[in-house]
């Protein structure tokens, strides 16, 4: 499958928008550590004492914007290898993939930064903008094996 | 892949479950306008002021039936996948898909009405059993290559 | 796809994985029902009363365990299918994939037995090593058709 050059295009973003997740991740770990709150009781016992057991408004907002992140990048894992079969053109494809990478990454840096709504309402809907194109595509590629 | 009629039979059905979920995070989004319950001080703002950063508990449910989904229609869509390469016989695999989209559905229906118990769980439980038949068929199939 | 044994090799830890997550999901359940915490108030309804709709310490660290799987074991799904198709020989293969589900699993086992801290995170970094690896050589396979 890697020898289909658009099913390599999409590996190409998929792979990056993984590693943007694993850096939030890596991000919400130094943010408890900074700011001493951690989640669970065992962590705080090594950092200092069971106060630091807390919630932290720096912290939360790291996880939100994980787990936004996990209810729309890995939708697009699946769409995106599913679409790259379906024929699309490469250019048109690359456009899908790109789009949608480009978006996610300035979803996270809007919601990181906490920057003024609606800048991460936007980047979330055209985000969705290829994910729904994709899906609907391969509805009807698929539409008479139902 | 898509020559593969059990495999195009699986990606229908992975596909609608897909768009399930994106109407549920629409849902989420429509009920904090209405009940104005922003998870973000920079949403509260925009409509209203920071006393909108707060929680809902109708914002909750909707959230608490997106994560399950998470938790259950992430994994379908890896081992749908994967069992439609071991050769099943269509109307059975068929069978395997079809019954745990309606179960997936009825379960956010049960969710988001807070049908009484057990309704919900029943409709889990009920999505789970094609998801374990296909995880040990798969499993039966690969075992010689652990 | 089956008949590639490195394929093969990856989806038997792969739907190891995901049935650990099912139990997890199976724990989070009996925990709520022996701690009578349920998240839901018709839940609460069926099994004592709406005093039980609380939170419960037990029930929120077997999530938080759950939640973790989602993060981490998700994009393995996806890295571990690219990475076999990528041709790397059989025995690196299998020890990505092996590492990768014991780290998981200590990673479980610590959660849920509240090992003291740095048990957990030492399992959570162990079993990072073999996905950023798999993500630098699938990124390293597809770079040319970015």
């Amino acid at each position: 499958m890697l020898r289909n050059n658009i099913f390599s295009c999409f590996v190409f973003y998929a792979v990056l928008l993984v590693l943007k997740m694993y850096v939030l991740a890596f991000i919400t770990g130094q943010v408890r550590l900074r700011k001493k709150a951690f989640a669970n009781p065992e962590d705080a016992m090594r950092h200092g004492g069971l106060q630091y057991h807390r919630l932290d408004p720096d912290v939360e907002r790291c996880r939100r914007a994980h787990r936004n992140d996990m209810e729309n990048v890995f939708p697009f894992l699946f769409l995106g290898a599913v679409y790259s079969m379906t024929g699309p053109s490469l250019a048109v494809a690359r456009l899908h993939f790109a789009a949608f990478t480009a978006c996610r990454l300035l979803h996270s840096v809007a919601y990181l930064a906490a920057l003024p709504a609606p800048a991460r309402s936007l980047a979330y809907v055209a985000a969705q903008v290829p994910c729904v194109s994709m899906a609907l595509q391969i509805l009807a590629a698929v539409a008479a094996y139902a």
